[in-house]
């Protein structure tokens, strides 16, 4: 039996299910529903927004005052304290240089908005945060040599994260007040050049992952990922060219070359899973020749602790 | 947004993850390793095997004594108690009736054989049984009217178990010593007289679906089923036919009847949760149409307390 990708979900599904007990829970106004989940270190800024949020050591909690009753006063809260820690030096990389103007949406239990929150602030808070990643292909019966191949880009080397790193053939993250199937067709023409018609017809939904992650400076990551396939005609009729400077090239590939360059860590971390997740899908990773195969895919869907969109 | 189908994951993921506690674990050899989950009414029967197994009621556990360190003397264990039970009136439908002459297999945490026992006996045991479900479609451009069909049988009106319901185009349990894939071809053949060259170059694997429930007279069931599309080239050509009895009918349903039939609970429940996966998989069933699309996915894939294959 063939080496496993176990590794690829170890590395996104990292945080074990019973909490480590060294982060911090980001618990909602109404004083129990956990919404996020932070490191003792950024706890340690939280500790000093006394005024609004109350930063508890013994339990492990940072609760939102129960005065900010409103989505509007939370917004306002967390739009106030984003833009006084984008001025300390700490924060310089994360937040005043990865700033985007785009908001993330923090739900409810019941599915509703419960915040909306800068996206480059969300990272700190451990928050849920929503995506699209789609995977371009050509299907083997319409490529030169009979092989399917996949659409794969490589990062700016200048982006602020993980620059230089291989990635899918289009992904983008769920800002407000954007739908997902919206975010999918505008990020494949703001990212790859396709066209809105080509998109709507060749790309479509096939699931959604969910997995939770430790960075390598400590922040909780929880994401939930939609998961889009777009299906070429061809291999030079239509193809996605680097338009706004997100990725450098695009390059298609076989199975072979792009499984060799996910063991070799070559993909940002979560590519890499949605690479599994389409080959799985189309019958390339199988109970056969994946040891793990079940464990994969379980862990690819794993159960967030916090209220979901 | 349309009508949800969250009661199809309900009714097989319908077991809490905090296990209920009115059912006794059922524990390896090593007093540790749980591998199965017994009713309290079914605990009554382990309680007279007090030579070789221990009923602890405080505990709520059903533990093998450790001399049964080999997978022969278990397997042995089991065959006895297994063919006491079956001429026990209370057991007379689910084991005597239901008796299939066919092995499952437990597995421990190493993915190394346990257990075999008998398939009518495990689901006395609450042990995970595998299988593999297929859904065989003829693409929309491939049909007559252009819509994307299934082929949808009715179970016989004699069998033992949900006589006379939908179920998928072919489905079977994973019986000792066959593999997954051996199953896939053979069930194909058995079932639907598919024959093993077309299934060869027809299916594919996609994905596997775990979930546990609860059945009507109080039984745990937990479940792994590798899940498999068959693509039939139209819809003439080859058709699926009952062959041993297990079906009644083959009919090619449009997916509008399929969901209708989901709805209305002519399915199986398994066999709507494969339905739904394979709507999902094809971009039927979106997270536009489905508002609770993410936990439909999170719950098809939920974690089982259980070491796995």
């Amino acid at each position: 039996m063939a080496q496993s990708f176990l590794s690829v979900v170890d590395a996104v599904d990292s945080l074990s299910y019973s909490t480590d007990s060294s982060f911090y829970s980001l618990i909602a106004h109404d004083g129990v529903t956990p919404i996020g989940l932070v490191s003792a270190e950024i706890a340690t800024y939280f500790r000093q927004e006394g005024n609004s949020i109350i930063t508890d050591d013994a339990k492990k909690s940072i609760t939102i005052k129960p005065e900010y009753d409103t989505i509007a006063k939370r917004n306002e809260l967390f739009a106030d304290i984003a833009a006084r820690w984008r001025k300390l030096p700490a924060f310089n990389d994360l937040l005043d240089k990865g700033w985007r103007n785009e908001l993330y949406t923090v739900f409810n239990p019941s599915q509703v908005p419960y915040l909306h929150l800068e996206r480059a602030f969300s990272v700190l808070t451990g928050v849920i945060t929503y995506g699209a990643h789609l995977t371009g292909y050509v299907p083997a019966d319409k490529t030169s040599n009979g092989k399917l191949k996949l659409w794969i880009p490589r990062r700016s080397a200048t982006k602020p994260t993980y620059p230089g790193m291989l990635d899918n053939t289009v992904a983008g993250g769920l800002g407000y007040p954007h739908g997902i199937w919206e975010t999918v067709v505008k990020e494949c023409y703001e990212e790859a050049g396709l066209p809105e018609d080509f998109v709507k017809t060749h790309a479509r939904s096939t699931g959604v992952l969910s997995y939770m992650y430790v960075t390598d400076d400590g922040r909780v990551q929880p994401e939930v990922e939609y998961i889009y396939d777009l299906v070429f005609d061809d291999e030079t009729t239509v193809v996605p060219l680097p338009v706004d400077g997100e990725a450098e090239d695009f390059k298609l590939m076989e199975i072979d070359e792009v499984l060799q360059r996910v063991r070799q860590g070559e993909f940002k971390g979560n590519c890499a899973l949605v690479i599994l997740d389409f080959l799985i899908r189309h019958g390339h990773i199988t109970p056969e020749t994946e040891p793990n195969y079940h464990e994969i895919v379980r862990r690819s869907h794993r159960r967030l602790p916090f209220p979901l969109r």
